[in-house]
């Protein structure tokens, strides 16, 4: 008898950004697999007398491999019981979430996903600053500022990122950041773009960088910080 | 003494995926505007003390002036309460949260967002699919069928929206997706890329129609129906 994942959203960080289906599932679980960017306060819904199990994965760190997440929530789950896989943000936006589905489907067990509050809507929030606009900045897209080897993708498509009608949202930014801009600059977006650099996004260290795409390269270049962060780019009010 | 307004993600509909913080503001509120798509069970939260006032927006109706709300808004404000103005889904994603910031900036109004879980991540989590992917769609993209006319947008960036390695995710999509999806193909986007049309999403009535771009758009020009819903383009993995 298979047992039931339920992949869940935990939102940004902010445990009062949890949803309440979130949290009945955390409440019910027997295992819960997490992040290091999905632990914290977030996990004090789980129940005593379920299994903790840290799967780590965050920006510059070694971490287990994604085989082996797989494999561990296939094994537990074939124990029978409600297994939690807690991602950061919403599990469906750059949470590595095809893999693992696939290992479930592969091995006949069943599964749910649970949205979540992702990190752009939260700093967007966080900044009192809309995503879209009704005239500047009509599409909105989220790129990963890295592949699975830790380098800037190479199959940009540079006409979606220069165009200065759109907010960009670049997650996990900061080991290509630099080189990114320096890209998007000789492709002709002005190196002026607002760009602002949001870190810690609901947590207490929250900490806000509103910069220019040039700028904002630079001073990264020379230091990105260690706090989990993402970089939101285009025609954004940062005086508001 | 002025008032203070939240600005509050309502999420997709079903109000357990409501996050504790939307939940809070609600119990709190003296008063709460709300649109047609963020009314509903979600609504019971309010105190029975507060006041309800729909300023309902809904694709292909009737509704108040943007700039009648913003009005509401600030007079509700400056009568020194606290104020809910309820979205559905994230508010600062197609929500004209900017004209609402504008009208309070000027008044001198503070305020806050509350983010929300949008309604392009419950539709995929329905759907039991990932926004992105690791190899196939490492771009996320989402863009509004119509801009405030009714009409689709003109400047859209066509080379962005015929990339067959991203996920475009259409807002609004029903009065124009037969028109949008021609233009698409005639660009170059596969006319069997994979669309999904999700419907009502995360609400009783939920319904989900997996088709192509061409069958779709055909589909649509004959009947678009009249729930409220989004379309899902790009590698879905319409299978699991």
């Amino acid at each position: 008898m298979n047992g039931y994942v339920s992949f869940v959203g935990s939102g940004p960080g902010d445990p009062e950004l949890l949803t309440f289906k979130a949290v009945n599932r955390l409440k019910q679980a027997d295992v819960v697999l997490f992040d290091d960017l999905s632990a914290g306060e977030v996990l004090n819904h789980v129940s005593s007398k379920a299994t903790l199990v840290g799967v780590g994965k965050r920006a510059g760190r070694q971490s287990p491999k994604q085989q082996h997440v797989s494999r561990l929530l296939v094994e537990y789950a074939m124990q029978g019981v409600k297994v939690v896989r807690l991602k950061s943000g919403d599990p469906g936006i750059f949470g590595r979430l095809e893999e693992e589905i696939d290992a479930l489907v592969e091995a006949n067990i069943p599964f749910e996903i649970i949205p979540g509050v992702t990190a752009a809507s939260a700093a967007a929030a966080a900044a009192s600053m809309p995503l879209t606009r009704r005239l500047s900045s009509r599409r909105l897209q989220f790129i990963t500022g890295h592949d699975v080897s830790g380098a800037l993708p190479e199959d940009l498509n540079i006409s979606a990122l220069t165009d200065p009608k759109c907010t960009t949202v670049i997650y996990m930014p900061k080991r290509t950041f630099p080189i990114l801009a320096e890209k998007l600059i000789v492709h002709g977006l002005s190196q002026d773009t607002p760009a602002l650099l949001a870190e810690s996004v609901s947590c207490e260290e929250e900490k806000f960088t509103a910069s220019t795409l040039r700028e904002l390269a630079a001073k990264m270049e020379k230091d990105a910080g260690s706090m989990p962060g993402l970089i939101l780019l285009g025609p954004l009010a940062l005086s508001s």
